[in-house]
This record gives C-alpha cells, sequence and structure tokens, in this order.
C-alpha cells in the first residue's frame, strides 16, 4: 500500500497568475491532483500542468455541488492513495474561506498537511488601485470582515465603526445594505470614502469609488458580481494621489 | 536624456524567499537597482541577481540611516535617470511601512509607479504554525494593529478587546506590556491565547505560545527581537489541531 501523501492548501491569490507565490507555483508543478473551487480564476487555473488531474468542488449560489464534509474525504482518500493534492483556494487559505476546518480534518485523519499562503484579496485590491490599507495619520490598522452571515443573524456591523481604522469587506455584496446603514448608525459620516471592487487583479476588474452613504444604491446600480470587495475608509482617498488614472473602467457617482 | 523609468513597490514577504510572489521575482530580475530596508531578510536579497545594484536605506535602532526624505529624493533620482528601481520592502507594501507615503511622493514627482503585494507577516505566521487567522465559531474577523507608536502618545488598545476577532500585532515588542495590560483592562481574559512570533518563515523562526496574562513577560523572557509579530485571539488554540508539532523552538511557559 502506498504512503499517505502530503496535502497542501495553497493560498491562490486574488486573480492574477503573477500573483501566486513561488512556492505555491511549485506546489502545482508537483501536484497529481488539484482540488478548486470557485474563487480560484480561470488565469490560475491556466497555470496548472495540463497532465495534472483537476477536481471542481465549488458551490454556485443554487447549484449542488460537493458538502464540505465530501471535499473533507475526498481529499483524506486521494492522499491515502499517495495522490499528491494541492487543495487551492483564492485569496490567503487562513483568512475566511475555511481552509483551516479543511486542514484541522486532514490533520485529525493522520494526513499530513502544509499551509501555502497567499495574497489575499485586500491586499491584491490595495496594490492594484493604490489604496494602501494603512497610512499614517489616516488609518492606524485595517480589520477583515466577512459580510456572509451565519445562522443566527448578522453581527453588530455598528462597532465596526471607527474612522481611524480601515474597513474591508470580503464577501458582503448581499448584506452590503446592511452594513453601510449600521455604519452610518456606529457614527461613521456619509462622506466616509468607500470601494467596491469586482474581480481585483484580472484582466475583467472593475471598481467603483464613492461614499459609504451611497455604497449600496452605487453597488446595485453599477451590477457589481462576486467576488467583490469593499473599502471603507479614509485610505481610499489616496487613490487619486498614488495611482492617477483615467476613468475608463471606473464607475462613478454623478454627485 | 533619457526617459523616467518606472518604480516598483514590492513586497518581499516575511522572509522565506519561496514566498515572493512570481511577479516579485520577476520585477527583481528585472531591475537595474534594488533599494532595501532592514525588514527585507537576507534569504530575500539572495534572490536579487549579481549584478544588480543594491542600496541600504534601512534604520537599526539608533543607528543613522537615510531620513524618509532622502529615500524619496534617491528613488526619484534613480527613476529620472532611467534606472529601473525595485523598492523592496517587507511583507507587503501597503500594510504599516510606509509604502503608500514613497508612492505618493513618486506619484507627485511625475515618476510611474506600481505596486506589487507582498504576503503580510500575519499570513506568513498563520500558515508557518497552522493558526488561521479567522475561523467559523471563533473568530468572524482578523484586526492588524501596530503597536509602533506615533507621537502624542498610545492609542487606546483596550478598545481592541473583542474576543470574537484575532488580533495580530505589528512591531509591538516595545510597547508589550502596555498593549496586554490594556487588553485585559478592555475586557478579554487573562487566558485568552496568545502568540509571539520571531524571523516567521525563516529558517530561524521562533515562537512562542502562552496566554495574553503571560505575553509580556514570556516574550521578555525569551529575549524575541524584532522582526516580531503577536497573535492574540482563540485561534491560536488552532495551532496544535492543525499543525501537531515537537516542541523543537517552541518556548513555552511553564504552567
Amino acid at each position: 500500500m502506498s504512503e499517505v501523501a502530503r496535502v497542501s492548501l495553497v493560498g491562490a491569490g486574488p486573480g492574477d497568475p503573477e500573483l501566486l507565490t513561488l512556492k505555491a507555483a511549485r506546489r502545482l508543478a508537483e501536484a497529481d491532483v488539484v482540488v478548486y473551487d470557485r474563487l480560484v480564476s480561470a488565469e490560475v487555473l491556466a497555470a496548472v500542468p495540463p497532465g495534472t488531474a483537476r477536481i471542481y468542488v465549488g458551490k454556485a449560489s443554487g447549484r449542488h455541488t460537493l458538502p464540505q464534509a465530501e471535499i473533507n474525504a475526498l481529499m483524506v482518500r486521494l492522499a491515502r492513495a499517495g495522490r499528491r493534492v494541492v487543495r487551492l483556494k483564492g485569496g490567503d487559505p487562513l483568512v475566511f474561506g475555511r481552509g483551516s476546518e479543511e486542514a484541522a480534518h486532514l490533520a485529525a485523519c493522520g494526513v499530513p498537511v502544509e499551509v501555502v499562503p497567499g495574497i489575499t484579496a485586500a491586499s491584491g485590491c490595495a496594490a492594484s488601485l493604490g489604496v494602501p490599507l494603512t497610512h499614517r495619520g489616516l488609518a492606524g490598522g485595517v480589520r477583515f470582515v466577512t459580510g456572509h452571515c451565519r445562522e443566527g443573524g448578522e453581527p453588530d456591523w455598528a462597532a465596526l465603526a471607527d474612522p481611524d481604522t480601515t474597513l474591508v469587506f470580503y464577501m458582503a455584496l448581499a448584506t452590503l445594505p446592511s452594513i453601510a446603514a449600521a455604519l452610518l448608525a456606529g457614527g461613521l459620516t456619509p462622506e466616509t470614502p468607500a470601494l467596491a471592487v469586482a474581480n481585483a487583479t484580472r484582466a475583467d476588474e472593475r471598481h467603483l469609488r464613492t461614499t459609504l452613504a451611497r455604497l449600496a444604491e452605487d453597488v446595485a446600480a453599477a451590477g457589481l458580481t462576486p467576488p467583490a470587495l469593499m473599502i471603507v475608509g479614509r485610505v481610499v482617498d489616496l487613490m487619486q494621489v498614488i495611482a492617477p488614472r483615467g476613468e475608463s473602467g471606473e464607475h462613478r457617482h454623478h454627485a
């Protein structure tokens, strides 16, 4: 019987395949099987060698795919068969996205597991659009929050309101109206700069710069679709300063 | 006269040169000059081609080096001379570390600038030690804070106390006693799991797992030196679950 192979939980980064790490690229080149979901971009998948098996386990809204328990069982089965598995996850495997649940399951089953970090979407957006996540005098820190609600209702978004902290919302398209209203109720001013980015770092990246008061409405009007990220805070104003660019591809609100 | 060259602000990641992105490695290979500071590891510097000029502009405590204005002026001068400059910064250029100030200055001087994101230290530590930054039921989000104090005193650390959010402190060795005391005063329990990591992802990585109540004392006793990161929150308990490993290299407190 073959030895149990190691599973590598690999961060695919925000979408641009050039933002894979050298280690991630090496793991993809060495893999027998790549298990991926819908947050992995087509451009990144194109970096998987042609001879490597690929298994799609992603979820699309309303479409049936593998439940988490079956994804876990699949990886254990492959590893026990001696297949080198790369579990490719969008962004960083340990920032949202259940990477740690999968890693813990593998470890509990006696499967060796390693994590290869990836560029998280916030860093990808920041670099692509010239919006720093922190900046002296404007934001002393940054906070990553998921807009994806748990069972049992929405968290207390109002408690996040702090003009000195950059807020980055992952997976927040659906809950954006609640989030924005709560942040306003929590004390952020209506003019707080806000940025929405879809498909960050990809060829089809779209962004929309507006204010907190108009964010939900403008995002709906622009028809942005997942994967999308929202950045709320004064650092958004630096976008023009750091990366002045034309308005093409940018959907501005009409003030 | 030569054309103004572009300056690439490139994230060097946490230390392991394998955690450079493909794009960062390409920019280093194409560069005429690499401008770097002390947060860039020796291992990453070794990835710079031998024929490429290197300029050290780092600050070490108490040692005189180039003030920020001179670093900015140097980059403008090099770019105007047509030299392709890579400004290499530890971690991600737009998470702490003044990357955005340098980018804004370059843009204001008419120098084209791009930002290549890097793996921030928090993601590097998380992957290396098997500590997720978020985890369903334990941490709904993560917050990056600098422990480096501005003029005008320390921020309100107590306001950061939230058992449902992972806290990551950058550059916090000096202010750790104040931070820990404030978090306890703010309501975090003394038993809140805490992790300190020095030289994350490098061959000489050292970590120390303890509790919030003992963190400052244990870090001082272990003599950890910069660059170091602190992770405070319930996710630290997952380290044993995801990445069970021997105690070698780990400095535990004696409970």
